[in-house]
């Protein structure tokens, strides 16, 4: 019994194949690398019944996670997010198995903090000392975190624009912060050269494969609060598109391993904002990768993504499971994080808010049928992003009686 | 087999009896009530291993919470929080036993949600349309997201000084919302006249006695946590207390229950800032209640408390319990938030880094022996407070290199 099943990893697109002792990044083809596993003796040895009663966090599938020695493990407890049904929200759209998936619920409040902590577990793993990248925010802040637990040394690079506490988070973490008059892209560029200029690990979206890893969970988790049955439609807000990639991922092994049915894949629909949605354009384009986007702008900073590296692999995943990709405008993302807010109680992201805008207009469409189960991924916690809210308040003095309207 | 096992309401100063049915608020003598359950059959009925398997969050544990009917629940997943320990922060301390459970992993990001999701059900089941409350900030952001799920209206009324996201999440929540120049206390003037005014329900901190039963279930998940062993130490930032208080319930209740030792209890530490330090000034004079504070002021708003109502139940806890009230400064706290940041990776709430300051200075004094158990509560997520730290990066251009020290 090992605590990872682990095999090696390989390149989707030539296939090449590498150890995975290695500090390993990218193909020599350029492609981001993805992880394989031993999934006949997985198969073997581990069976759904095996989770019950362990840990709710994500290391439960450890056996799943590329971390092979269990003393690396960097972890705050993160994972096994709570997954519960949005009855007002679902009935007002005409959804009425509408589910939300909470990543808000997890460490720095965001769903950053999958990858974090399998990515800077199996950095630690393979010795991996100092790191840097480039991020909208969250995910520095998380790899941050988790770098400080680890004792790796973390660089990050960030558009001033990024949500404020962001920076906050890598500082009281220790990192090296750097904010850059621009967007992710212009980050990743200054990133590239420091990695270069002083032989830093590359920890970019998809440039280390084990983010991926991290990010999958949230499919395994999904197959497992619905008793391993899979609902009809997903809908994940899409920046990097990693969480996506890695939801795909995880039900594909789940399939190969006989846990999920093989006849039913959830349609997975990529979310983004209209004033970034390089991913819709490809998509409605037919094309199999995307063009870099002009001028992306939207509140739902996590996905101002105007170029994706696994933008092929986004686009095949939408593909394979009969998805679609959507983009939705920030007045309309405001207008559903309030409406969600007042009717179920759950103070989303902006991200967040957009894939249930995007719910409502599938439905709208009769994308989404009414008897669909379908799944929104709320990425990260509404209080990452005060300026969501306008708030218009009384201040009273403390001898005021408050005086309601007749 | 009951959803609920409660009994009834008691008084734990004049030991009057109520029952649950009601929309019971203090007892006619002035004191908070407390819940009672029907142990003799729930003993019977329920055993720890009935646990395992449930839902991870505190409506695993619904036999010992006073909703009667499953359909009156009212919640966003809240509770089941991560218990890790902080190896690094520990060792710092020499208290290599130290844990932290983190209260940032839940609804709203504060522990807050605990009590809202009970209260606010039990306030459903039994059926109040409106209610009001004081609140330093992160409660009464909890209670009208949970009263906007369950349909109640909410009246808020906060500090201006409580932290700035708490109103925004009322405002979502579409509460209605006051701030007050001054302090919870006079913001509890406020509410109190609005109460009679309009005959609304109070649920001022222990005017309704179910946000204890939700509190309360930190100390159950500690137990199970703890694999129905319990530790030797628990420290808990007190401002109005009702978590220390509902800990201490929760633990004779599962003594009562047969689940945890009898010979065995936790010592209780009640941890506040130098600046609001009313339980420690009782608790060092020997007294069995405590008198307001004058001109309370520390950084960690949510223990602002200058009188607590429930403030000899906190006393009589920490006393049964051979505990402690200690205080530290807001200079010693944030310089802690800081180093468990760095340490650890994770990123508290001030309240929670008063805590984590606590221990510290407990072990120093020897009180905490080398070889205890010591779990920390962290009651909120750091992202909630911006202000504890400060940055100072660099903006670079987008065309800039990063140039390291030599």
């Amino acid at each position: 019994m090992s605590f990872s099943y682990v095999s090696h990893l390989y390149c989707p697109q030539c296939r090449e194949t590498y150890h995975v002792e290695g500090k390993n990044q990218l193909c020599v083809c350029g492609s981001p690398l993805l992880v394989a596993y031993k999934m006949d003796e997985l198969k073997e040895n581990v069976k759904p019944e095996s989770l019950v009663g362990r840990q709710a966090d994500l290391w439960r599938y450890h056996e799943l996670l590329p971390v092979q020695n269990a003393e690396n493990v960097v972890t705050l407890g993160e994972g096994f997010t709570p997954l519960f049904q949005m009855k007002k929200t679902g009935q007002n759209m005409n959804i009425p198995n509408l589910y939300m998936k909470d990543e808000g619920l997890i460490p720095t409040g965001s769903f950053k903090s999958r990858g974090a902590a399998v990515g800077v577990s199996k950095a630690k793993e393979v010795g991996v000392e100092e790191l840097a990248m480039p991020t909208n925010g969250n995910a520095g802040a998380a790899w941050s975190l988790y770098c400080a637990q680890a004792g790796v040394t973390a660089t990050i690079v960030m558009p001033v624009d990024a949500p404020e506490i962001t920076r906050k988070e890598c500082t009281a973490a220790g990192a090296s912060l750097c904010l850059v008059n621009g967007l992710i892209g212009d980050a990743g560029k200054i990133v590239a050269q420091a990695v270069k200029d002083y032989q830093l690990f590359d920890a970019s979206t998809l440039k280390e494969p084990y983010r991926i890893e991290g990010k999958k969970t949230m499919g395994l988790e999904i197959a497992e609060q619905f008793n391993w049955e899979v609902p009809d439609v997903i809908l994940y807000p899409t920046g990097g598109g990693v969480g996506l990639i890695g939801i795909y991922k995880a039900l594909q092994e789940l399939q190969e391993l006989g846990w999920i049915a093989e006849d039913k894949m959830p349609r997975l629909v990529a979310v983004q904002a209209e004033g970034c949605a390089p991913i819709v354009k490809a998509w409605e384009e037919g094309k199999t990768s995307a063009e870099p986007w002009q001028n992306a702008e939207t509140v739902a900073f996590g996905i101002n993504v105007a170029k994706a590296l696994g933008d092929f692999l986004i686009l095949d995943a939408i593909r394979q499971t009969k998805g679609c990709a959507i983009s939705v405008s920030d007045e309309t993302l405001l207008e559903e994080l309030n409406t969600v807010a007042s009717a179920d109680g759950a103070f989303v992201c902006p991200e967040g808010a957009a894939a249930f805008a995007a719910a409502r207009k599938l439905r709208e469409a009769n994308w989404i049928k009414e008897d669909d189960h379908v799944v929104v991924l709320n990425t990260g916690a509404g209080i990452k992003y005060p300026n969501t809210v306008e708030v218009d308040a009384p201040i009273l003095e403390k001898d005021a009686k408050i005086v309601r309207d007749a």
